[in-house]
């Protein structure tokens, strides 16, 4: 039993894994929180790959809300219809946006003690659990507001001529640009927060 | 190691469960297509359960893509500005929600026999997982759905001053009404998306 313990996780080739995993099994049940797993193996890259994609969903959503954020264009004109500016609290769409986002990078932030502490211990379920079911929400907190972000866009570039709702982005031009932008980086946010799921599934199930 | 497994898996008692789960391991891993597994307890009400929430989900999704595609309104008058009549493919925000939602749908109603496989075999890791991936993919589509036209809705009830979109609620009351219904339903089936992936990474998790 031992022996199998303290064997490099290299030399275990595959036909005698069956035995030894059924031993293994039995020695992590009785020796869980004192001794460190001795495989880890592809469990620690799938940590890592982890902590990797957080910090560039991190960057896609700091983006975002810093974008969108900062938007405000003046114009050097103006008509009875149209002001002088356009930020993004013109627009409670857009407010729902950064408010989001800035969560979305408050929680990833956040997040990264724990995406460390699943590449020191791989084995550790509770943590891989516990971020997969918060990354979940975030999925649909980002995909929300850049959802709700992109059909305003929309509806600013395009105009609805149904519901006499006119085009702004003639006049805004700077700003439907800075905002298209912020929509793209959520909904990069958003993909990179799926594939994220799709890894703490991945290194979740049973071996 | 037969009798283990023709044992009434009620009849396994806590204290011997260790001993009893590395000789299942065992015996999973030698004739793992042959037989089915002997003990399936939590995991089997959980894939019950699972089949139960996709039921209401698919309810949800069907009544949202039902609610929004036969929405329609005749308005007894007409001015310059408004038209005569109001239908969901007056604007390509609500036509993509129908579109989402239907898609939504067709995905829940395929994914029903999955689940029972899940229940039948409650240790096959390789459907739950399957399940959870196209599930999270379903969150973050039912959520832009439904977040996209809830951005719309809005705009329809309150209009917005600063960039000169009129609210249109007060000709199209039904129209806006029914509409708001489907958005609900829609975030109702996100938020049963969302449980459904939590309770596979529940049941996938090693134990």
């Amino acid at each position: 039993m031992d022996s199998t313990k303290t064997r490099d996780e290299s030399s275990i080739d595959i036909p005698q894994s069956k035995s030894t995993k059924a031993k293994t099994t039995t020695a992590i049940a009785t020796t869980k929180a004192i001794t460190p797993h001795p495989q880890g193996g592809w469990k620690r890259g799938v940590a890592i790959f982890d902590f990797i994609l957080r910090i560039c969903a991190l960057v896609a959503a700091l983006a975002a809300t810093a974008t969108m954020g900062t938007t405000d264009q003046t114009l050097p004109f103006f008509t009875q219809f149209f002001q002088f500016q356009a930020s993004y609290d013109d627009l409670p769409t857009f407010t729902f946006f950064v408010v989001a986002n800035a969560i979305a990078s408050g929680y990833l932030v956040l997040s990264l003690p724990f995406s460390i502490v699943g590449i020191v211990r791989p084995h550790a379920v509770g943590v891989k659990l516990l971020l997969l079911i918060l990354d979940t929400v975030m999925v649909a907190f980002t995909t929300a507001a850049a959802a709700a972000a992109a059909a305003i866009v929309y509806l600013a570039h395009n105009g609805n001529p149904n519901t006499n709702w006119l085009a702004i982005c003639q006049q805004f031009n700077d700003f439907c640009q800075k905002v298209s932008g912020a929509v793209v980086a959520s909904f990069i946010a958003a993909v990179i927060l799926i594939f994220l799921v799709v890894l703490s599934a991945v290194a979740l199930r049973r071996h």
